[in-house]
Order: structure tokens, then sequence, then C-alpha cells
């Protein structure tokens, strides 16, 4: 992997190793302080970088900690496309609860900072969840198209909710992480059913 | 109401309206300094009690939050009992979504707390969260016994992620807060639907 963290502030993009590596910087900061605690003084001296490059790449702190988080991050369902619904949640199934993949204590700590911090709010929503939501849009288009779901069954409208509420309730209600298993058995259970798939009563 | 403030430690019970008096304090104090920076010491200056008192009644300072918490919270499912399961899910939605009845800021935060707090987690599933799942097993064992629902419908061990689910997401995805007119909807196309009841496709 390519460094160059000796480099001067230049004008042109930091290459794609150098951005890895501040990323994954970000990420072990975030976990060890948290966000609120997080400083772009922190990032610089751990990165060795200048400040100034920082704010000229990511121009903010919520813009930076999002940036990071996308690059390490979950489940990228845009690019989720196996052919039939049940096939596509299952898939997500798996993203999710691939344990490796999704890093549920360091988003329950950023959405609860979002709470009181409206910046990082905006850029999470900007960055992180419109682009989910977009992909399950067209998930859910590509189901419809292929005559899987009515296209108006008003399910549609509550898949994120039923997914990522899936997701974060696990441990408040069971005190254990959500895995794989648990998230095929909602998707049958709940998410396919809803939609007007899946066993007769 | 009642004060009696200046009792010393007694053997007797305090009086139900100190225990509310004592509660709502723990919540102003929760909303002012959250879980983390809340203290006994801080509870007994506010309501003019002794720490003895505080922790002969209470034991601890998760029990008391926890307690405080409950006197003044959520939904009570144990007392919804409208004679169908669509008229007890929406008269839950109801209660969910009357702002006064339910502070989801503070449970939030409560919620971030007993990541890291296993005391508080311990008595939040104790006193909060196993009571409601007590109350929606028992809810749905009325619909089953009706004949509303087939009594091993999967979706219905999945009841309590699909309705926290959805209080939770709501405003991580939409940015807004939960409402009763929300919860209406989402029962109607979700709920119902995955519990196998409502619109044919």
């Amino acid at each position: 992997m390519t460094t160059d963290a000796s480099a001067p502030a230049r004008r042109t993009r930091l290459t794609p190793e150098r951005e890895q590596e501040l990323y994954g910087a970000v990420i072990d900061l975030l976990r060890e302080v948290g966000y609120d605690a997080l400083t772009m003084d922190a990032v610089a001296t751990r990165t060795r970088s200048s400040k100034a490059t920082l704010y000229r790449q990511w121009k903010s702190k919520p813009e930076l900690v999002v940036t990071a988080l996308k690059c390490t991050k979950p489940v990228h369902v845009e690019n989720v496309d196996t052919g039939s619904l049940p096939g596509d949640l299952h898939e997500l199934a798996d993203r999710i609860g691939d344990g490796s993949d999704v890093d549920t204590p360091l988003i329950r700590g950023l959405a609860h900072a979002s709470a009181t911090n409206p910046d990082l709010a905006e850029a999470m929503r900007q960055h992180l969840i419109e682009p989910e939501l977009s992909g399950v849009r067209q998930l859910l288009g590509r189901a419809a198209d292929r005559g899987e779901i009515d296209a108006a069954v008003p399910a549609a409208e509550f898949m994120p909710h039923m997914m990522l509420g899936a997701v974060i309730t696990r441990r408040l209600l069971e005190d254990v992480e959500v895995d794989a298993a648990f998230m095929h058995r909602y998707i049958d259970a709940v998410v396919l059913p809803a939609l007007g798939i899946g066993r007769a009563r």
C-alpha cells in the first residue's frame, strides 16, 4: 500500500490507498473516543496529515466521519441483484449478519451522536442513508417489474424501517447482536409476507 | 401532594405521592445530565432525601432510574384489550404516538447508555422490556383464541421487533419522531399483513 504521509499539502487528490488509510484511522478514533470527542487535530496527528489537507478534502468533521464510515461500512444495497426478491433479501441478510461488514456498536454510537449534532445527522442522511434507500427502491422496482410484488403494495414504503428495525431491536430486546440466521428468519416471517409473498396463512 | 422530605430514614415505605415526586426528579435529572452523569447524590439533593433512603428503597442507580421511567412511561401493553387484534394494535399506535406518554429521546438515551452499563441493561430488561413482551404475548394469545391469527404464525415471534423497530427507525430514516398516524399506517401495511390479516395482495 502506497503511503505518502510525508507529502506536503498538494493540489492533487489523495491516492485511494492514502484515503483508505485515513478512513481507517478515523474509524479507530471513533471506536476509541466516540464522535463528540473526536477532533480533526487528532485525525491529523494520527495520520500525519495537515489539518488543511483534511478540511480541503472533506470540508468538515461530519463529512470526514461519514465518508470514512461509508467506505468501511454496511450493506451497499445498490450492488445486490440476485434475480429474485427473496434472493435479494437473503443476500442482504448475509451482508448484515456478517459482523466483519457491519459494526453495529459503532453505527449505534453515531446514530446516538446524530441526535444532538444536526450536521452529522445531515451528512449521515446524505452519504449513508439516502444511497441505501435508493438501492431499496431499485430492488423493489425490479421485483415489481418481474411481477413478484404489486408495485403499490403498502409495505414497500416501510422496507427500510422493517430491515433497519430488525437490526437495531435485536440487541435491545434480546441482548444479542443481529446475525444472518436471525435476519433470514425475520425476512421469511415478516418482510416477505408483509409484501404479499410467502406462506399462505 | 404530601411531602415528607424532612422525615428521617424510616422503616415504612414511602407514600405513593412521595415516590412520584422522586421519580419526577430522577426523570428531570436524566434529561438534564444523562444516565452516566446522574448520581444518587444529585437525586438525594434534588429531592431532599437521604441516600440511605434511596438505596433502601431501590437498591441501585439502575433500579431507581428504570423504576422511575416505568412510572412515567410508555405503553403498558398489558392494559390493552379492545376485543380485536387490529383494535389492540391501533390502540397501541395511539399510545405510542401520543408524545406526552412516550419520551423517545429519553428512552433512546437510556438504550444507548445500556450498551455500556450491564446493570442498567439488566434492569431495563426486567422492569421495562419483559412486562411489555409479556403483554404482547397475551395480546397475541387472545387473538389466536378468537381465531384472528394462526397461533403458529411465524411473524408473531417478531411482533416486538416490528413495533419497536418502527418507533426507533422513524427518526433515523426520516428525521421526524414517530406519531400515531405513522404507526397506524405501519400497522396496516406491515404488522397485520405479516400476521396474515388484511388486504389480499
